[in-house]
């Protein structure tokens, strides 16, 4: 932690914007997060997202490691409370299984000064939806999103939300489908759709969507193995309904806005 | 329908990209999108979206009514396969409940020919991510979206999927929550939250949201009514495990990252 300078300012004048710089390209962060990072005094995140924010003198860096979001979003408090005006960075959309959620965990926990503080969420565009429009547009019916790492919650509760997820027959975004601690929790949510979806239901493993690194595989659950997806995958498994569209180059995913006349 | 002097161009140069112009507020439009909507040569939309793209010599405006989402799509890709430079505008995402799909029912259906074409989907900051961050979090765990639009399936389907996503605990945003053609299905979705999650659950409603008549409201199921949604409201209730931190001013609704560790 540095106050660099900034000290002496009106407490009052503190801010916190907790930005979502989207997948990766910056063609998809918003004129709004632009804004915030230029009239920032300290952005805040962890190590590869606050390596996207270009350095300026009078903004302070303050980057750290994965998993200590509560420490991190406690600083941020703390630095927008001495009057600080913080960007809390996160990729993606900082309200999907992001920073916004730490900082009011750390705020509902903290000091009650800290609940007189200017706070905004300024939104991004999140993985499943960089993911899916580059596939075509497999969200286009009803979906849902579950965030595989287990480190928040037990393998009992994944398994219990995808089975009542293909029961409801939504689309599944799946987040964070390879967990290190973990690495066999994704081989039993394929096994888990394969018996609730058919093997024949298609899946999309989207890996870092919108950078130069940027792969997307189309194929069957049938023909899905856990090793297609890594750490930076996207993993979109299609309802019912969700159709597949060969053609030269690329195939499309999506899924009709209608249930067929028969659906009930 | 018109070609306004690009009748001549190279087919091959022709493209479509299908692109979200976000909530309402230009700040939240991607860079992406204002660099096609500049080298568009036609724009094709519902006509509030269209609307919102500024006019300049050389760019045609086809704007279009409301559920004829086939014929626009057929439109862009005609006009697409002529050589023109084809936008067509969604609010929110263009994959989540919007034109993505269509366009790709069109394409599926229609000649040959089309698709050969280049087809780029532009994501953008849909309705449930712009209205979360405004509130707060509650979207920072596992969620569903859910159409409410009953022109495009049975009310039997909407019930049982919100049913499902109760059991899941999963937090649900709901589109399109009053449609005109049955005011009362917003009735009967809210009894069914109400029995399923419980009178003390909170629901968020969030109007235009980013724009200048935007208002926010949370309250609990028990206080909800079907009045406090209108065609412009995006409506979110929380899982189990979303909270309210009361202060001075807004509330702050949030779903913490973690389930409680007793949570199977």
């Amino acid at each position: 932690m540095t106050d660099s300078g900034i000290g002496g300012e009106d407490a009052s004048a503190g801010w916190i914007a907790v930005a979502g710089l989207g997948p990766g390209d910056d063609a998809l962060v918003t004129p709004e997060v632009t804004a915030a990072l230029a009239e920032a005094t300290d952005v805040v995140g962890y190590i590869p997202y606050v390596a996207r924010v270009k350095p300026r003198p009078g903004l302070v860096l303050h980057a750290s490691d994965n998993r200590v979001e509560l420490d991190r979003a406690a600083l941020a408090l703390e630095l927008a409370a001495q009057g600080h005006r913080v960007v809390v960075v996160s990729s993606g959309d900082p309200g999907v299984f992001a920073m916004a959620s730490a900082l009011f965990e750390a705020l509902e926990a903290g000091r009650p000064a800290w609940r007189e503080l200017d706070i905004r969420v300024l939104p991004g565009i999140t993985a499943m939806l960089a993911a899916a429009a580059r596939a075509g547009a497999p969200l286009g019916h009803d979906f849902c999103a579950i965030n595989l790492s287990d480190n928040l919650k037990p393998w009992s509760v994944i398994e219990k939300r995808i089975r009542l997820a293909a029961e409801a027959d939504f689309a599944m975004a799946f987040y964070n489908p390879r967990s290190r601690a973990r690495p066999q929790g994704f081989v039993r949510v394929l096994e888990v759709l394969r018996q609730t979806c058919g093997e024949d239901r298609p899946i999309l493993f989207a890996r870092s969507v919108s950078t130069e690194e940027e792969s997307l595989q189309i194929v069957s659950l049938g023909q899905s193995h856990a090793e297609m997806a890594d750490m930076r995958t996207m993993v979109i498994v299609g309802s019912s309904t969700t159709r597949v569209i060969e053609r030269a180059g690329r195939a499309i995913l999506y899924t009709p806005r209608s249930l067929p006349k028969d659906a009930a």
